[in-house]
Order: structure tokens, then sequence, then C-alpha cells
């Protein structure tokens, strides 16, 4: 029993493994010769696998330092799908941010290693604006199920999206305060702001 | 007088021209054979032009459909630092982008014919996101040369871009109401969504 329990974990458990193992050995590569003298190649030689495995995980070299937004857009949706029936949408986006900070925290380490790479590099950069276009997308359709309107749904989760950006690059500058702490501030900041909108 | 008055404005009258038939060569490739079929050279030959001057007028074939970008930064960048002492950041935005209404419209024709090639390739797709990235930057300077303070410039800028962005978005879905319409009431839609975070 044991046996066959562990046998039946242990291809998921590799999977994972190997594909730490690529994004590892893509950010040493990207860190030492920079991203674009870095092919795939490069990458599964360094982790020690063939090339098609590493196409087997990712689709292109960009996309190694991306696939935690799947998990992260998942949290989000349920979230705000969890939220209490007649919560706003804006308040219900801050509910659904603040149950990812754990997500956030636990995968800060790696965050802030890739963060110079994603700088430097406009190809990292486009990416990482089209996965946040993404997160925007799934957050308008779990607005758009709870009954929130059309038009006011995108611009909510497009605007709910932009908040929690700035409240996670204020923490990036500020450690001092908890990533919640950012979270109401930034809130805040946007009620005050559009409050001067009369 | 004359003769060397209309040389001195022939070049770059010629200029402007050849970036037109170039910006049209690549519109038209892109619809018959697709973005990723074709390249710089497709669209220079189209063009009747060497690829050395396609390239002396655009850093890529992505570049192509996006150089306007420019005009409008710079218009709203002026409109921002030209708006009365003491307008408080999201308000002054608004009034830019009432400001910028003309130029839009009269990009609307070429605008329109490129929507669905930028909406079918990932590509151009992550350029126009890196485009707006560049121009949040830009009124997040201007915000701040007006004395709005760090935090809330960058917060201020995006969110008053995303709510122009969804002004587009509602025009281009209603054409009945004026662009000017669609903007006051997409920023009449953010100042109500944001009220509800007490």
């Amino acid at each position: 029993m044991t046996d066959d329990c562990d046998s039946v974990r242990a291809v998921p458990r590799n999977g994972d493994e190997v594909r730490l193992r690529l994004q590892e050995a893509a950010l040493e590569l990207y860190l030492e010769r920079g991203y674009d003298k870095t092919t795939a190649a490069d990458i599964a030689a360094r982790a020690g696998v063939t090339e098609r495995t590493f196409f087997r995980h990712f689709t292109d070299k960009r996309e190694v330092f991306f696939d935690g937004e799947a998990e992260l857009r998942d949290l989000l949706t349920g979230a705000v799908a969890a939220v209490p029936a007649g919560t706003r949408p804006l308040p219900a986006l801050r509910a659904a941010f603040h149950q990812a900070v754990p997500l956030i925290e636990r995968h800060l380490p790696v965050t802030e290693r890739r963060a110079p790479v994603i700088a430097a590099t406009p190809a990292l950069q486009e990416r990482s604006l089209a996965k946040t276009a993404g997160l925007v997308a799934a957050l308008t359709d779990a607005l758009r199920a709870r009954g929130v309107a059309e038009p006011l749904a995108a611009l909510c989760a497009q605007v709910g999206m932009d908040t929690y950006s700035a409240a996670i690059r204020r923490w990036a500058a500020d450690r001092g305060d908890d990533l919640h702490t950012h979270l109401d501030r930034a809130f805040n900041d946007l009620r005050l702001a559009a409050n001067a909108l009369k």
C-alpha cells in the first residue's frame, strides 16, 4: 500500500522537481549571461534534462519565470466567488488580494531574485504585463459571475489589480509594514483620489 | 526663397510619406498572411523601399503599429502640466484625456483597422501593453512635476489610464455617444466604485 501510494505520488513530485530545476537553471543563466544569450537548450543542459523536457514544461524561455500566475489566478478568482453576497466589486477584490498574501509571501524569495532580470529584459517585461492582463480578464469574469454589469466589471478588475500592484511596489520599498497594511493603504488612497472626481 | 523653404520642408515630409507607406504595407501584409509570416523585408518590398530604410524608421516589425504613442504621450503630459494649479491628480488626468480626444478621433480609421490584427497577435498585444505602461510612466512623471507625492502619483497615473482605456473600449462598442461622454461616464463609475471602499 505504502509503496503504491509513493509511486503514484512520485510522478507529479518528480515533474515538479524538474520544473523547479529548470526555473533555477534559467534564473542562474539569465543572471550570468543575460536572457538574450540564453537558449532553452542551455537551460535544459544546466538542469540536466533534454530540450524536449524543457518544452514539455514551458512553451518558451519567457514562460519559465511566470508559471506561478496560474496558482495566483485560481486563488483570486476563488476568493472573489466566496466573498459574501452584496459586497461591492472593489471591496470584493480587496478581500481577495488579502487572501492571496500568504501565497505572495511564500513566493517572495524567488520573486525578489527574478525582479532585476525582468526589469532589465523588455521581452520578460512584456510577458509580465501580458500575464497581469490575463489576471485582470479572469477577475473581470469572476466579478461578472457575481452579477456585476459588464463595463463596470472590467473597470473594477483593472483598477483593483493596479491598486494591488501599487501595494506590492510599496511593500518592496518598505518591508517595515506587512503586505496587508500596504493593501489597505493603497485602496484607501484610491478611495480618496477618486473622491476628488466630483 | 520659396524654393529654399520647400526644399527644407521636403525632407521631413518625404520621410513622413515613407513612414505612412511602410505602416500601410505592414497592415496589408499582416491582414493577408498574418504577422508571424511577414518579415521587415516583406514590408519594405511592398512599400517600395529597402530593408535598411525600414529599420531607419522602425526598430522592429511590431513598432510599425505603435508610433502614434509618442504624439499621444507628449499631448497628455503637456496637458497635465497645463491644468490649473491645485487641481487634484485624477481630475487633472481626466482633463488631459479630454484634450486628447481630437487626436484619438483623427487616428480612429487606422486604429480600427489595426485592432483585429493586434487582438489576434500575442506579440503585438504584448507591445501594446508595454506602450501603455510607457504612457503611465510618463503621466506619473507629469503628476510628480505638479508636486504629487510619489506613491500616489504612480497609483493615480495607472488608475487614470485604466479609466481612459475603459472609456475607449465603451466608445468602440457604442459610437452613439462621443468619447467625451464615455470619458465622463467612466470616471464617474470609478468615483462611485471607489466610494464603496470605506
